[in-house]
This record gives structure tokens, C-alpha cells and sequence, in this order.
């Protein structure tokens, strides 16, 4: 279990600030994670990966020369935000693009697609690229879907030396593409973590069993068994890894591959060398040649009791890659090195403070309209942030009511900041939208700040905002969302009713309606459209573990919008509003 | 808890064998241990570091240039034999002398010390240095009785980085006392690990509390209290070592340390580093300037779940050595790299596979009446062999009976194979003693090791033994067991029995008495002496956790050591003995 932490909130935070004080070699810190002390050459493509926090060496641990230009540091098992990424990557930018990667995770997918847009729109070339390594995770015909692991480091790592070569970014891409296609993993576990400041562990394995295909945050295996002597584990890893060889590998005989026998925390180094012991005489069996190896903990999941085989089935490009130095905090390699001369983090000054853009004064009573709304909205929020919990807790983790509540508290203080300093409505509301994503963490935080800033840019900092112009943004907030989440209508999610209710407002709104009956009308089509959720059950997934007990109870992010558009209701139909 | 395992008897050998397969680069295995696999410069004096199984990366993981030149390594939790250290030693030997370095535990210290006075004696210059930086087991008055912890790492580092800059071995062992005299630990606990194959943790601490200055095989600690949060765990260790500056550093402000923030296995990477955020914090406040730090597992033990905190005080000779490169399995920094041509393994011979020297009759005679009181001594133990088990229960951890059953039972076969083979009796009561230590492991299987050597020298391959000669032989055997066990009469040891034992021989053999009635004497005097254990209470330590309760139990090595002696009368005084 986790034992030592200050406030469980803050673990995160300080948990980096120790990493950077023991690093200063290796990183420097900026806004939302870490980058390397010393710059990279100009013209160079920035590799930077992230995730959320407890996996260590996973994320920060694998940034310095030969390996990551910077890492995205989230909240402990929750993806930083499209800010927190969109800093780094600039931080890290030195004008040869941008390659972002990390574990296939919906709240990673969301927040590092959002800051891929704004990057790009900025004028920041970025790509992405999400890693697929776990094989129990899906089928080999849904390769898309399946979990990022400890696969993570070989990909990375190819990718990383293709950008230390000084390839451009759509030969980067490419080669992270082709490295994520050839790695393969597959683990097993005996018990999970517990969390800082919680009381029992994410999930539990009986005595004496062990859980196959189990992900590292909880997630689902592929099935129970009995715990196996360290033979039979590595027999278990090995087998499941040669059964499924990837395009382009016809047969495991004669081929050489990465190895990385992975500790998930709680399984220590003597165990995975017993392990290993029998992976590489079964390997050798197989006539498959390893290629430097790595036995010890590279993707963790705090003292979760686990280990992982990862394969990365090499040609001779990805051999120059896998085998080329690199020198970052947990991960040396050969001849590249940390340079002595750093950057001193206190002359480094990063993009977070940003001055108010102008704006018109109609755009400014706009602002005040708006902040108006999203006062409403914190507290709409905040009253039912109990019953919100409850409702999640029926299929998935309980935690949606703290996170929408910390989420529409920093929205507030944000927008009301920006309408203090004489911004827009557009910037208002981008302002709560970022502050929303940032702080509320998780999928749904993502989701709102997606939302949100859709909202900001219909309102812009110019015009008075009509009802054709908000019911325009919502519009486009429902396409967003749908897009960069990935769900649609019928997955019992909060699309379920964002799209029914942009479509009353926009049909409302060309009928030539006022902006406060339109919404009324939309806002009564997203209560019903709330309630019908109870009559679905949702995909599985990570935040959802129980799914399907929750077929009788609406979504929990579906009520909460509809609650929160009733609240904006109220504020659009009171006389200082319009 | 250890899960993953195959025989547990196997665990260590197969966990070193894994280890080997996965640091190719670095190391080659030997018998015993492994050295780097480049070997050092000609004359370069070789460091050969050791200890106990379960310390990953202790010891092994810190072989390669800029550290270690090879690794004894032992059973779990179990020094190396002095047999494993010599192999170990005259592998990394070039030819400028050993420095053999381990943690100050009994067992280690016997076993190195004899190994040392071995290669001494084979022309090999060898010095010991033993690590004692753990304040909290015993007072800075007694700074030679300390334990040994993570304050390893950095005594290690700084004879190596000596030895790599070619000086003599008088300046290298001069380097490590300094270095030594001059690092500080202290740790904390929240629970102790569970070997391969035990059903429960070594130790448990109570849910919700910690125990202060716990040793990392479970040795008693100094004080137990609520688990504090990570700022107040932070205080308590730096407090620590602050109150306790070491000789000629009179204050800490303006002082240089170089600081190791240790996980002893299951207290994982980000509480290290909330941890470690306050400690450069409240380091930087006493004025303390920190000298590339570490934070992470660098001498574990197991998954036990604790932490330490090291401190070694710098002056500009340390701070070079400190910062030297190095590049290890588990361990690099700086420059220093393994280079890519490497000794292969199979090319390799070790002398383990010894010729036997040629012999007399009279003494191949006195040989086969050896191998005769090596049958009863086995066949003695094995019968009694639970009952030393419940006799060690009381003070200790009850394996004696286990350890003398493995022990007798090793000997008894390498005499039998040597007599088989044509030896004296010097050299097969010298290949028993070898074996004896080499299996049985802990402080016992040493100590019978170090006895029968004694024994064996005495012996000879060319005389036949007279009576005197067995005495001067028993007489060196108790003298070796003092000097290098440490124990004096009193202490409730075997030693309370080997001392009147080998005194009465020696005076009733001057007297003119033939060996079987002058050793029926003895084995008289030594029946007496171990029933006369049972009135004292022997010094604490980690063999005898609860030494208080034994008073009124006979000391089981002193009890098992007069069983024997009788055993080996019934063959002296039989008909076919002399």
C-alpha cells in the first residue's frame, strides 16, 4: 500500500518536485511536467510522452537524451490535461514538430488529441500516437483497442533515437507507428495498489490466485488461476507472446526481439530474475535471439504485485534504434549522456500566464452573462455532487460528483479572473474551459473543457453573442465531443444527451425562438434524454468496471449536464439576463 | 511477499543465473559470484563486494568499471562462504591485492575474514573493510558493532573509484575507512518481507504503525510509533543524522553530502520522492549542500516495506570519488561504461575443481578414521536434529538443527569423495570443512567451517596423528573460532563448550593419555560446560532476536557442539579406531 504521502491531493504534485530536486541533471520543470535540462538541437523533432502519475519510471523518469524531450505529468492514474500537455510540448518544441505518445487510455486518447488540435492550430506541427501493446486487452482484429503497458519504453524509444538522428516528424511517425506494430505484451498480477489516502486496494486477487491479462490500473483480465511456480509464469508469458506474432514476423524462429520482463512494484528484482531465467531458455527453445534485455520496473503501478513480458520484434532498423544510447534518470544506455550544462529552471519562464486579449464591451457584458451561468453552474454541482457520486458509483468508481465539483469550481474562478481583467466572452469561457480540463482530471474533465472551448470560440471576443451564435457552439461543442471521445448516441455516456439537447436548441433557435425559451425547450429534451439512459448499459471500460449492474440507473454524466443546462436555464431566463 | 518462485532451496542460484542471462554486458558468472565481464587494468586492486541474497541491487547489480570488480553472492538473507569469496576474489584478482567489502553482520564477517586470512596465505593480499553506518544499531560510542545498510553504496563507491584511478591497496583501504567513518544511515518500517517459500513475513509491524531503526533482515529496531505523513517521516531521518555528525565535520551548515534516499522494496518510487522533497528541503534549510543524489532501491530486501536515508559526508577527496563514473547493472552515472568486448563465460575456468594433493598411507588411514567420525558426526545431528531446532526457537529463529543437518551431511559426502579419490586426512577433513560452511550458510556452518580447517592443518597428508597432534589441532580450532567469531567464553555460545573442551584434551593428552580416554575426558568436560549455558543470557543480535528468554535453555551450538564430540568418541574408542 501506499503509506507515505502529506495531503493525498497534493501527492502527485510533491511526488514530481522530489523527482525534479533528485534530477536536476536530467530534467527541468515546467507547467504540467517536466523537460530536458538541456534543450535538444534545433530542428529536432520533440518526442513527448505522458501519462498519469504512479507508474514511475513512466513518464518523467524517461526523459533525457537518447529518449524523451518531455513528459506530460498527470494526476496519480489520470491523464494530464490538453494544457498540462499543450505546455510541455512547447516547452520542448525547438521548431522540428511534435510527436506525443502514450498508453491507449480514453482520457489520455481525449486530453492528448485536444492539445494535438491546439497545437497545430498554433502553428506547432504535432502528431500522435497512442501505444497497443497489451494483448490481453482486445483481439488481434481490434489492435486500436487495445491497453498501453511496459510497452510503452521500446516504442518510445524508437521513436525518440528516429528524432535524435534528425529525422523530420512524418518519418518519426512513421517509425513509432512501425515499433508499436511489432510490440506485444501480456502480463499477470497477485494483487493491486493502494492508492495515497485510500483505505483498501484499487482491486484484489484471492490468496494464492492470480489474475491474467489484469491492466495496470485495475482494469479487467482474461481470466483466474492459481499462482504458478516462476517457470510456468515465464512458460504462461512466453506462450501468449510467441501464439500472436505481428504482421511482417511469419514465424518466431531466427528472429531477435527486445525483451522487457517488467515488475509491476511489489514483485522484486531476485523474482523477475528467476523469471527471466526461463523466459530466455524459452526464447533461446523458440530461436528467437534477445537483444538487450531489460529485467526490473519500468512501468509501474505503485506496489501493485504484477509482471509483464514485452516483446518488440525487431529488423535491423528498429535494432539501431532499441540498441542506441540514451541517458535519462531510470533508463541509461550506452554513450549518450545528460551534458553538464544545463538550464537553470528559474531563468525559464513558461506560456501559462497569458494576457487578456481585447475585447468589446458588448463582448464584455457577454463575459458577465456567462461567468453568470458558470456560478450556476458550480453550484447546481456542488448541491448534488453526493447524489452524482452515488449514481457513478453503481457502474464505475464513484468519483464523478469531486471531479465535475472540483472541475465547475476552477471553471468559476477562472472565468471570473478573466471577466476581473476585462476579457471577452469567448475568453472567459476558454479560460473556464481550460481551468475545468486542467484541474477536474479524468475523461469527463477532458469532455467539459472539449465542450467548453467550442462554446468560447462560437462567442469570440467581438460580438454580441445571438442565440444562433450559442446554439452555433453548442453545436459545435456536440460534434467535438463526440469526436475526441469517441462515443456516440446509445453508449450511455453524457452524448446521450448533449446531442439531443444541441439539436432542440438548434432547431428552437431557427424557428426564431429567444435564446431562454430555446433553452428551456432543449434543456426539457436533455432531462428526458438523462432519464432514458437508465435503460442502457454502457461499453465496459476502466472507469466503468461494473457496467453492466448499472442497467436501471441514468449515466452519471448525463444527469449532471442535464442538471447543469437546467441551471444555465435559470440564469438566461432572469431579468439581468438576455 | 515473494510469490514467484520454483525449488526455494534454488532460489537464490536461480535468481543469480537470470540475472547473468539479463547483464551479459557487464558480468560473467564465477563459481560463487560473478566479476565484470571486461576484466580491470593489470595490477588494478580488485574491490569484491557480498553479502546475502534478497538485496537487489545489492550485490550483484553493483559490479562493473567504477565499481565493484566482482560480487560474492550468498543464499537469501545468508553470507557468502569464504570458499564463494576466494573463488570470487581470485577471478577479479590483477594482481594488486583485494579489498573484499560487505555489510557488518557476524556471518559475513566470518566468512570474508576467513576467506581473507585464506588468500592472504595463498599470496594473495587481501584486506576487509566491513560497513557500519546504521546509527541506530548500537551508539556512536560503539561505531564497530553498526550494522551495515544502505549506507553500502557509497563506501563501495569510493574505494572502487580508488582502486579505478590505480592506487596502491593501502590508499584504497585507507579511502573505504574514511569513507566509512564518514556515512550515516537511518531507517524506518512498516512491514517485513516474506521469503521464497515462507508462509509468513520474516517480521510484521502493527497496521497503522512503523517501526524506527529496524534492521533489513528484521533485526530489532529501536522504537515503534504511528506511521507519520511523508514530511514527518522526512524530519525523523534527517533529525537523525543531523544529531550525529560523524568526526571532523564539527558543524553541518556549509558541509557537501552526498545523500541516498533508499526503498527497502515495496514503499515505491513517488512516495520516495514526496519523501525525498522534504528532505532537500529540510537539508537545505541545516545548510547542507546536496551532492548528486539518489533516490531509489539500491539495497533492498525484498518487498519489505521501508525506507533509510544515508548520508555521507563529503571533503574534496570523497567528493571526487562520489561523482566518479560508474556503470553497472543497477547502477551508472557519468562516463564510465562497460566496454563492448567481453569475456565469454564459457571461455572461463574457475578453480573450484581442485586436484588432490598426494598422500601417505599412514595418512589415507587416519583419513578413512576421519570420514568414520564424519558419519557419526552426520547421523548425531540428523537425529537430534529437532530437538536443536526447538533449543534454537527459544532465543533464535530455530534453524540450527537445519543448518547442522545440512552442514554434516555436505562434509560427510566431500570426505567421503576425497577419500574415495585417495586423500589424507588433512585434505579430506579440509574438504569437509569447506563444504560444511559452504552449505550449511549462516553463522554455525562458519564456525564449523573454520573449526575443521583448523583441524585439517593440524592433520596433515603425511603423518599418522598422534593424540598431541589432534589436541594442537582442537586447541587451534578454538583459538581460530574466538578470533574470528568474536565470542568469548560467557556469551552462550558453542565457544562455552570448545574452550574446556579443547583445554582439558590438550592437558589430558600432555599427561600422556591415548586419544580415546583423553577425548572422552573432553567430550566430559564439554557435556558439563553446554548444560551450564542454560544459566546465562547471551548478547542480542539477529540470530537471537528474543536472547533475554533463553535463561534456563542450554545454547543450541553448544549443545549440538557436545553431542558431536560424544559421537565422534563412540568411533575413536570403537575397535577399529585407534
Amino acid at each position: 500500500m501506499t503509506r507515505l504521502f502529506n495531503d493525498p491531493a497534493a501527492f502527485a504534485d510533491e511526488a514530481l518536485e522530489g523527482f525534479v530536486l533528485a534530477h536536476r541533471r536530467w530534467v527541468r520543470p515546467v507547467s504540467g511536467g517536466v523537460v530536458r535540462s538541456v534543450p535538444a538541437a534545433p530542428g529536432q523533432v520533440a518526442v513527448v510522452i505522458g501519462g498519469g502519475s504512479g507508474h514511475y519510471p513512466a513518464f518523467s523518469g524517461l526523459v533525457g537524451p537518447g529518449l524523451a524531450h518531455g513528459a506530460a505529468v498527470g494526476n496519480v492514474f489520470a491523464s494530464p490535461s490538453a494544457r498540462q500537455i499543450r505546455t510541455v510540448a512547447k516547452s520542448a518544441h525547438t521548431g522540428g514538430g511534435v510527436l506525443l505518445m502514450y498508453g491507449n487510455y480514453a482520457g489520455d486518447v481525449l486530453h492528448f488529441g485536444q492539445a494535438a488540435e491546439q497545437l497545430n492550430a498554433e502553428g506547432v506541427e504535432t502528431r500522435c500516437l497512442a501505444v497497443t501493446d497489451d494483448i490481453s486487452s482486445a483481439g488481434a482484429e481490434d489492435l486500436d483497442k487495445r491497453r498501453g503497458i511496459a510497452g510503452d519504453l521500446p516504442v518510445f524509444k524508437a521513436a525518440a533515437a528516429a528524432a535524435e538522428e534528425g529525422r523530420p516528424l512524418a518519418e518519426v511517425v512513421r517509425v513509432a507507428r512501425h515499433a508499436n506494430a511489432r510490440t506485444r505484451s501480456f502480463g499477470i498480477a497477485f494483487s493491486g495498489c493502494t492508492l495515497p489516502g485510500a483505505d483498501h486496494p484499487l482491486f484484489t486477487v484471492a490468496e494464492g490466485r492470480m489474475a491474467v491479462g489484469l491492466g495496470i490500473h485495475g482494469e479487467p483480465g482474461i481470466g483466474e488461476q492459481d499462482v504458478p511456480s516462476a517457470d510456468e509464469a515465464a512458460e504462461l508469458l512466453v506462450s501468449a507472446l510467441l501464439a500472436e506474432l505481428p504482421e511482417g514476423v511469419d514465424q518466431a524462429r531466427g528472429q531477435r526481439a527486445a525483451v522487457i520482463l517488467n515488475g509491476l512494484g511489489d514483485v522484486k528484482y531476485e523474482e523477475l530474475f528467476v523469471v527471466y531465467r526461463q523466459v530466455a531458455g524459452l526464447l533461446a527453445e523458440a530461436g528467437v535471439e534477445t537483444v538487450d534485455p531489460e529485467v526490473g520496473e519500468l512501468v509501474t503501478s505503485f506496489d501493485m504485485a504484477g509482471v509483464s513480458l514485452t516483446l518488440c520484434w525487431l529488423d535491423d532498423e528498429l535494432e539501431t534504434l532499441w540498441t542506441a544510447g540514451a541517458d535519462t534518470p531510470a533508463y541509461r544506455k550506452g554513450d549518450a549522456r545528460a551534458s553538464a550544462g544545463r538550464t537553470d529552471a528559474a531563468e525559464q519562464r513558461d506560456e501559462t500566464a497569458e494576457a487578456v486579449p481585447p475585447a468589446t464591451e458588448e463582448s464584455r457584458a457577454a463575459a458577465r452573462t456567462a461567468l453568470a451561468a458558470l456560478t450556476a453552474i458550480r453550484d447546481t454541482v456542488d448541491e448534488n455532487a453526493e447524489e452524482l457520486g452515488r449514481v457513478d458509483a453503481v457502474a464505475g468508481d464513484g468519483d464523478h460528483g469531486i471531479g465535475m465539483s472540483r472541475g465547475s469550481g476552477a471553471a468559476h474562478r477562472a472565468a471570473a479572473a478573466a471577466v476581473e481583467a476585462g476579457a471577452g466572452a469567448g475568453t472567459a469561457v476558454g479560460a473556464a474551459a481550460d481551468a475545468w480540463s486542467d484541474r477536474a482530471g479524468g475523461t469527463s474533465g477532458a469532455l467539459w473543457g472539449v465542450l467548453l472551448n467550442a462554446v468560447a470560440a462560437a462567442l469570440g471576443d467581438t460580438d454580441r453573442p445571438t442565440a444562433r451564435t450559442v446554439a452555433d457552439g453548442v453545436g459545435e461543442a456536440s460534434a467535438a465531443v463526440r469526436r475526441l471521445g469517441g462515443a456516440e448516441v446509445g453508449d450511455k455516456t453524457m452524448v446521450d444527451v448533449l446531442v439531443p439537447f444541441a439539436e432542440t436548441l438548434a432547431t428552437a433557435t431557427a424557428e426564431g425562438e429567444a435564446l431562454a425559451p430555446a433553452w428551456d425547450r432543449a434543456a426539457t429534451a436533455a432531462e428526458a434524454a438523462a432519464k432514458a439512459t437508465a435503460d442502457l448499459v454502457p461499453r465496459m471500460g476502466r472507469a466503468r468496471p461494473h457496467a453492466e449492474r448499472s442497467l436501471g440507473t441514468p449515466d452519471a454524466g448525463a444527469h449532471s449536464l442535464a442538471l447543469i443546462v437546467r441551471a444555465v436555464h435559470g440564469v438566461l431566463a432572469a431579468p439581468t439576463g438576455r
